[in-house]
């Protein structure tokens, strides 16, 4: 039974967040003349001596007292003897844990935006350079049109945006104190929750009490913005796995973030992306994991509430082990230029914009421009050439009405540059998608 | 291969977004001359006699055409010949079904939030006359202290206020336009994506063209927020079947929300709350199908993400009937207070208020008072009678200081009422809430 | 990059697997005189130091050394030098890590199994001295027909007895060897994979090298057994909060298996129930993150399968701890007969009853029987007895041909005793099924 | 309400099961002389002419009679009166629902078998002409060693062979008969369930009538066999995809297995590959929503659980296409040899083989070994060498003990020839693995 009851090896590390709490709690008692001004005293003393113990490693966890919670109730006791007694006035382990697991998981939620715009200055630094550098834009992995490596990366850092504005929400929503609801219907005493909110750096008090101890949505909210966010990572991921085969070969990685074997010293294998990419599966699973533990529970606490930490610590943790590698990656990705510029222009990848210029230039409707552009195409790979190097007397002898004006759109680069449409692959257009995050990051 | 590849019989909903969106970009590509006004013309007029092919249930869906939009066209294509052709310049499938699912998912959102509204008035509507009535607060699925039906309620409110504003800002982050993206590069065609944006009314273009074409962000989000919000259902469901057991007997429903048996005509099955709960799982595993395909998806477009329209739909309908059913519930929910006061009094549910008396009034630290009410609640137990019965020699025996004032605390109704604090029980606070989230709703 | 790589901290509880491999590889390769007999006594005593370190607390655990196996490879190079190295023949820490991990599990699993029979055997313990005593048979939380509560308790057995089939599947499926698969293209070594396979206990070696590296499906399938065992536990976890409750008061739990509080002594809360329901959650996450981490691997090896042992270590201490949790429960849980039974003979229980006489003994259609049902139900009700006090002159005025027979069936205990159907709740039944499992299990 | 009680647009396809558990359950009541042989008459005609009216299409279902089960029932009673009120003797709504559904998930646990061994035989029929020709195998997607395109699809053979085993376990524990148990405790009739059981292919009926009633582990189980197997499909899903990039060029597929596009008439997208690896999301979100359904429902009925079916119909409707998807796929794989062979040659893939070669004709230790190895291929890199090319002077002068006899293993089909251990790649192993399959199969 203790077995399944203790969790101080889980929840140990929420002692910053307690200690908050019930300085928080502490002060607002004793303003409110609850408690006596030297009671407070004693206890604001006592949690100073618990977080120098903690800090330096004198603390002692013990089993004993199943959470972190009664660690700190039961050495506060022992440090200032009876006065301790009087913080727990108008308070319950209810709020109080709510409280604590709030504060950290908003914490970790800034943390993770911190994190999310390390990544997307990476991936800002890595594109703008490679703003002009053409490699093929895939469609189910086959090269469709060429795109340019900037481009690609800042596909990401919209994501990756994203994923930060929805950690950014879900932060505001759950900033509300959980504190002074106690055990589940407020207290008789006249506390002040104005008072703890402000000073715990929340918006303001939860408006009712049994939702105040019963609410695991911004855990919940958290964990499904970790596990949107940890699908872009795998995206990326699987793209570094796959850039990095040799039959690929667009990018490389340094050593430290690859691994090889004394067998074969020139392997290089993408561990960091692989781990990257499995860490999905953890968050995910975290995410389920909480859902199904608060399914069908009735108001206000359950137990089963108990089992809210391990998913969130280990979502977070992964996260956070994940956007470092990836990071890291992202940094130190070092392109193969060439490569990805003859991939682009392989596989007629240019079809697209011939269709296009008979559109545009013959006036003709569109099933009658991709006809075209079939038999064009055909008409190239018969003779082992390109779109581009494909003589105009063949165009001609396909469509009377093309002329050389056509060459201009045939060659990748010429592609890449015509796509001038807001948010399309033309350098400049790159160019200015990387001047504006770069402003709205800094 | 055509079994696997044909979505006609679930995308065929999407007819309304499909048309909205070739509306928008028919009169762009006239606007910018990229199309000739003629053609314009006879292109909108198509699509006006597709729509009302549609409504009047003469379209003719074909499973040749494998879905939503290859039927539109093909259809357009009969009706008004080659000019329908024109219709896809600089446009692409790829940005054409990343803007008509963005914009179900939008009105599906748009739609929830008018759902939760309505929840939230049944709720309001049922807490008001219930905010003094008292029923036992639980915690462990045992009494624990009393709270007022209506405090209760107005927990539900709370929630689902969260989730409103969940979908709110789903909303608010999916509103950005991806047409114009084409294939996945942009367009070398002048188009103006403002314009579309503007008249699809989203608030902006998406800023690059792989992500535009390659993100289902909205659609996951939308499917977490539909799932904590579904959890909220489950747990309000699961308190209704456990309150109409017999053991229970808190409310009733009308016979139009409950089953029964010809053979026991007096039996009340709370099938409908039983449903809501189950749909949770429904919800929850949409989330998952939708993560896991999205999964180490490498850019920009692969087949695997047309598998994105089932679950949204399946959980969208899932909710949406779980949502009616939940407010009809809520709104028909006949309390039997009676028995709900019976239990709130019961269990010497006002044991911390004794205990929060002796420290207010006798300033004894909390250890002490848990001692005092702990040998109370025995000897009241020993005596067969509750708190409030306790013979005042009873009391002094345990703990001299005790005087008769200590029963002002020791009814239900006293316990209730002295929570006064923000967000607690005391029918006057819970007054407050809901006049509060009246104002808002209003 | 270390951080997100090293894994000791997880698997470290795999040294006896580890150790047991090694054994069985060196010996098979003297055997083979792949290595010389001294090389295998100097690894062998070398493993053996290793045990008694790591037994004794003794042994170095380093972080530089990432993993388990590379944590005893390098101790064994320090114990015993330059010998060390020939334990690597024809080995890769590929097949090591299968084979470890899946020894590993199957020892899980065995270890489930003997668990499930523990909780069968106390569910028997209990159901036997129960086997008349009668409780309400619920659909949908309300009461329908009497069953004993030895019949209930039953269906727990065959739950579980189900569960213990699954487990033992999984092992027979899972018990092949991947030792001898080497990197992942098999040996040039003259190795002898039958050998190793029968001195780890394996049926046979696993026929294919590259599925012996990248095979997860025991890890996969061994979680989903355990999803659904936890299922089973949730359901009656979730029965056991309900029947302790005031309102039902079923069951008693005793003081070590619940938790009070010092200010309520006379509370029970059921926390050890709702612990083992929530464990649920745990184990269904850790299903969907390993599912999730192995979609759409290519073969044979990726790193994203070191995320394999995580959510299978904590699935099972998860499982281990809520079967020890549930048995303690089972074993200390006292019904209250007397509640039970009033219980299960209100609310016109016995109504199918009446209606299965009028379809035997008057042989009417069952429409017509369950007419004269709802008639007798209504009356009763209205009259404020049960169906058993309602006077025959009330039944004849409803069907002429009701006689004084039809008593003996308006009884619950009659009700009860009539369901000798193979399977039915009668008490005869439930002791037949009782004694069957009892010899089964011994 | 009728709404989200409403099934019947669901479970329709359940007829033949249920027509199939009626006739037996009238069969049975005939036999023991519960009702005259009239009415069974009657009531099996009754149900042929249904079965004729649905085969021919002009069955009547109607939302008023909310499911399957209602409609048939309604049905029968227009077509032969009140006998039809006969067949409901001794049974109920819950046990038939449990029999049918039961019914329909062993059947399609069969029709998987089936497929799956369809799909090992296209892999055996592909394997087996390419049991010689190699390929890289891939650790990280980095090839690492040589193996046969023969060796690496009998690793599916292997993964499709356990998939199978795992759903005939499923269908052997789930075998057993609930008609009989009525609501939920037996019946009162003297009913042979061994008969029903047998009459309907089961081995035996279930021994307890609230577990019969309440139990969804076949269910859950089968999905949890369907997620397993979809894992696997996804991995084969993913390698040909990646496969059919030009990076690799490893294979084709003919053109009715991808799509194309009008202008890029040599494009050919794997759209079935894709949608087969989209098919494990589906496939693992109804193993979530099952299994959240199932959480916590206490026994042994509840509406909920009428939320069984969609997702196990969905599911196994997606697990069908997937697999004759992916068995044409892969009969339909054209391997392009020559690439594959290329690749497998590069890379210095035979780096463990000359590793290998030192240890076992030099007698080094393995340390002694990889540091030559390493050496070798160091060396090699810098001529622009492969090993098999590296002149044997420049191996002497790594290690003197080198003789030209080391060529014998360095070349890829020396390499792969020499891995003769048991399941490893030597095509001699392979077409012995392939053999057996075939005689298995058989």
């Amino acid at each position: 039974m203790q077995a399944i009851n203790v969790s101080i090896g889980v929840d140990q590390r929420l002692w910053p967040q307690d200690l908050a709490g019930s300085r928080a709690h502490c002060r607002m008692l004793a303003e409110r003349k609850i408690i006596s001004a030297e009671a407070a005293e004693a206890i604001l003393g006592g949690l100073d001596t618990i977080e120098s113990e903690i800090t330096n490693g004198s603390f002692p966890f013990r089993d004993q007292y199943e959470d972190i919670h009664m660690n700190v109730e039961a050495r506060l006791a022992e440090l200032i003897g009876e006065a301790s007694g009087r913080l727990h006035t108008a308070r319950s382990r209810n709020d109080q844990v709510a409280t604590d697991f709030r504060l950290w998981v908003r914490e970790a939620c800034d943390h993770t935006v911190g994190q999310l715009e390390a990544l997307q200055s990476a991936l800002l630094d890595k594109a703008e350079p490679h703003a002009d550098d053409l490699m093929p834009g895939f469609t189910h992995l086959q090269p469709a049109q060429p795109v340019t490596f900037g481009h690609h990366l800042m596909a990401y850092v919209e994501m990756f945006g994203r994923d930060a504005s929805r950690f950014a929400d879900a932060r505001a929503r759950m900033n509300e104190s959980p504190l002074g609801a106690a055990a589940l219907a407020g207290s008789p005493f006249p506390i002040d929750r104005q008072m703890t909110a402000r000073a715990l750096g929340f918006d303001r008090p939860m408006a009712n009490s049994l939702d105040a101890v019963s609410d695991r949505d911004f855990a919940l909210e958290s964990l499904a913005a970790a596990s949107i966010c940890a699908g872009h990572l795998s995206r990326l991921a699987e793209e570094i796995v796959i850039w990095m085969t040799p039959q690929f070969g667009f990018v490389t990685l340094p050593d430290h973030l690859t691994t090889g074997s004394s067998i074969m010293p020139q392997k290089r294998n993408p561990d960091a992306a692989e781990l990257v990419r499995a860490k999905t599966g953890r968050i995910m699973g975290s995410l389920v994991a909480l859902s199904t533990v608060m399914k069908g529970l009735p108001l206000a606490y359950s137990k089963d509430m108990q089992e809210d930490k391990p998913p969130v610590f280990e979502a977070f943790d992964a996260l956070d082990l994940a956007l470092v590698a990836m990071t890291a990656m992202v940094a130190a990705l070092k392109p193969d230029t060439g490569r990805m510029r003859a991939a682009a222009g392989s596989g007629f990848s240019t079809a697209t914009d011939l269709a296009d210029w008979v559109v545009r230039e013959l006036d003709l409707p569109f099933r009658q421009a991709h006809h075209i552009t079939g038999a064009a195409v055909k008409r190239a790979e018969a003779l082992g050439v390109d779109l581009a190097q494909l003589p105009l007397d063949e165009l001609t002898a396909i469509e009377p009405g093309i002329t050389s004006e056509v060459y201009k759109v045939l060659s990748p680069e010429a592609s890449c540059d015509s796509r001038r449409s807001y948010g399309g692959t033309a350098p400049e257009q790159v160019r200015a998608r990387i001047a504006e995050w770069k402003t709205r990051l800094s």
